[in-house]
């Protein structure tokens, strides 16, 4: 229990102590927080708390930016644009302020959890402890302290949500085998629904990193090149056919240094944590070029992320049996420990003019086929160096049933069946002013391990002048 | 003419001046630096001279870092682990070295080329003006201030050389006819060589910045799963059939935000210059792979770039006419300027034991089909937002003969035809201790604008303990 009034229903529970990258009004510098109950705790006011072992020699990665430093730091790295890397890049509000943001989230020292991340396991569970007894309502140290509570504690409704952290490379994979099937079915044939190699290996691709965005950043639709009528050429315009698709990501830890794979027995310490993810897709643009080098321009439009990064201690309890892989994987993916996580998924989607958002897709994270600990251990097989704030997706994932569908693409089948949103509404794909909400969360016995929300809506392509 | 002794044959006189990233023995931090000769113009030395209306606001893109600074930053960014991006990652000599080099390599304003990329065609022009200026044989500034010479001069043997910027996203197209053709017949059949999509786009994939690394880096042979025999499962091991590939990248200058597409006629606005990469290839884990997302581990154990970084403006009178695209690319992609290169490129590959290198092949950078304005224009197309550092690569360089084929899979046919390398040594693919070297120039009238080389040498696999 908590000093922290927590809500039953509420994401962020003491048993949760989510981290990511927050500012406000009236202090527009990002800085790392934890969430608890509807409020955030600014670990950049109480890192001096931080006094075990390993944390009291590393206070400063939940440090503040110093104005000072900021300033030599403009002078620097002026000009150094990273839109996108914190969701804000198309609502700046003038040349200065786009400005002004470019500087800050290029800002070498602007609060990323990189070096949380990077720091271990050691340094994560210790820093758990401490926010647990901190936080704990039978702890004097900080429920008693009236004026460190006061600076230490913001109202979540008063933030603004940041990336959390510097995305250095982005890859998503492919686990879902409903997905792989429903996909297969559609563009091939029930019987070679799943490609020779899916029962294999877990299939990823590199994704786009510059693009991956927080929720609430808004996406516009891409133009683009697709083929929509097979005997005539291919044409120039705006997409039609948008499509969202239910992932869940999780960040990578310490990493491994190029050249020197990590096995699947040390996979868990390089795993930090887990946020939902909105893998936006444009259907028409991907059909026409994805054979043979895999999507590229349908993908790296945007995709969006949940800014809470759920610590895998959180998630450990909701771990259920893996899914029986038949056949047996190759002995450097084998792995005994349940590591399939109990978490419902649902997607809303709230067209413009709507009163409230219609749920169109509930699944579940536990259908999954490959585990994360195999997505990393294989993705570094081959000595591929992970590091640090590397971001690995899930892949849509689809229940058996199609109401666990995890697309649009699936949940129309290929644009067939429209899909009902209630007061005669429908959807085969998104339209301009659709926003699409996905949640998730853990149900424990009298609270949830939650991930908040991972939100976009949908803006019109933006035409040539 | 500078004053600065220039061999007529050296890749470096002052029609070139390549930008770089260097340090030395006596000197550990990296700092940017201006290829001259067999000596390297330090610019953090010199940049009081960058007086012009542009560069005067921003000498600091070519700062040294402050020891003080770099103090301060690693207690804030210890365990940020970037290996591979400073290409030493394999090479650590203690867990303290790898230590520090973390340190360094994540270090924010560790001198890397993105701000100055950052800052547009404005502040490159700018800055060639003064550097030519500064190093002609006319000009006393320079010459005559013996003091400053001591300290602005190194000789390149002397210095080692770093990766030129950070790459926040590394994309590899596929745009040589030839290369596309070979493929096609080698894995379909004549007919439909070509995919239907080829001849409408620049095809191209997300690949893996963190294991581009800087030339001299050793490359891993990759363990990882394959197929040899397709009539039974699939097995783990060390990759049979390594390949190195002939390409060229460019470096992405200013950028845009996301949502908002290059058109193409401002396209060259946004490229830097350009280096010569080698492609790492398994070949067998590639092939069991990449159906149906594309290349990923067969790739993603390391790409080599080479050092110095030749500026657009270096490259411009070696332009010429551009092929004829038949059909017409949509209007989107369509630009009149001459934007092909003249650049000879050779591979050339050392054998353990042999004496010398032996050219395995001969092509030019004129074989590209698609020009590096429609490859920006086209990644752009749907608001991927591309930023400064990002790196744009060309795909395997082929050319219409045999001898021009830029890949061992094609000189080779697939392994069928061994490949010669004199006094009685054949290949097919690369063996352990295989140092493949590529070089590339552009021939002027009494002089050569060249690149250097981007070299590496393969290591045996390492087989897991």
């Amino acid at each position: 229990m908590s000093f922290i009034p927590v809500a039953e229903d509420s994401d962020f529970p003491i048993h949760n102590l989510p981290y990511g990258v927050f500012s406000t009004r009236g202090d527009p510098r990002p800085r790392i927080g934890v969430a608890i109950g509807d409020q955030i705790l600014d670990l950049s006011v109480i890192k001096h708390l931080f006094t075990g072992p390993v944390l009291s020699k590393h206070q400063d990665v939940f440090n503040q930016v110093h104005e000072g430093l900021r300033q030599h730091q403009e002078r620097i790295w002026v000009g150094r644009s990273q839109d996108g890397r914190i969701g804000t890049a198309p609502v700046y509000s003038s040349q200065r302020e786009r400005r002004r943001r470019r500087v800050i989230s290029a800002f070498p020292s602007e609060p990323t959890l990189n070096s949380f991340m990077g720091l271990g396991q050691a340094a994560w569970k210790e820093a758990r402890v401490v926010l647990q007894n901190l936080l704990s309502v039978s702890q004097a140290r900080l429920r008693d302290d009236t004026e460190l509570r006061k600076r230490a504690f913001i109202s979540q409704a008063s933030a603004t949500m940041h990336l959390p952290a510097a995305i250095g490379d982005y890859t998503d994979f492919y686990s879902s085998r409903q997905h792989a099937t429903n996909v297969g079915i559609m563009f091939r044939d029930k019987e070679n629904a799943l490609m020779p190699n899916w029962l294999h290996l877990p299939v990823g691709y590199h994704g786009r990193a510059s693009s991956v965005v927080v929720s609430g950043t808004p996406i516009r639709r891409p133009m683009g090149q697709m083929k929509p009528d097979d005997s005539k050429p291919p044409v120039y315009g705006a997409c039609k056919l948008l499509d969202m698709e239910l992932e869940m990501a999780f960040f990578v830890g310490p990493g491994n240094r190029l050249g020197e794979p990590i096995p699947i027995s040390k996979a868990h310490e390089h795993i930090f944590g887990m946020v939902l993810m909105n893998d936006w897709s444009a259907r028409d643009i991907q059909k026409w070029e994805y054979v043979p080098l895999g999507p590229f321009l349908g993908k790296s439009f945007g995709t969006t992320i949940s800014p809470w990064v759920v610590p895998m201690e959180a998630l450990m309890p909701f771990a259920v049996p893996n899914p029986k892989q038949d056949p047996r994987p190759l002995p450097y993916l084998c792995h005994d420990e349940p590591y399939t996580f109990d978490i419902n998924l649902s997607v809303n989607l709230k067209g413009e003019g709507m009163s409230q958002a219609a749920t169109i897709c509930k699944s579940n994270f536990k259908y999954m086929y490959w585990t994360m600990l195999q997505q990393l251990t294989h993705h570094s097989v081959n000595g591929c160096n992970l590091q640090p704030g590397d971001l690995l997706a899930s892949g849509t994932i689809s229940g058996p049933e199609p109401e666990n569908f995890g697309s649009m693409l699936e949940l129309s089948w290929k644009g067939t069946k429209p899909i009902d949103l209630g007061n005669g509404q429908t959807r085969k794909f998104l339209l301009d002013g659709d926003e699409v909400i996905i949640t998730g969360y853990c149900q424990g016995d009298g609270y949830r391990v939650g991930f908040g929300q991972c939100a976009g809506k949908v803006l019109p392509a933006l035409l040539p002048s």
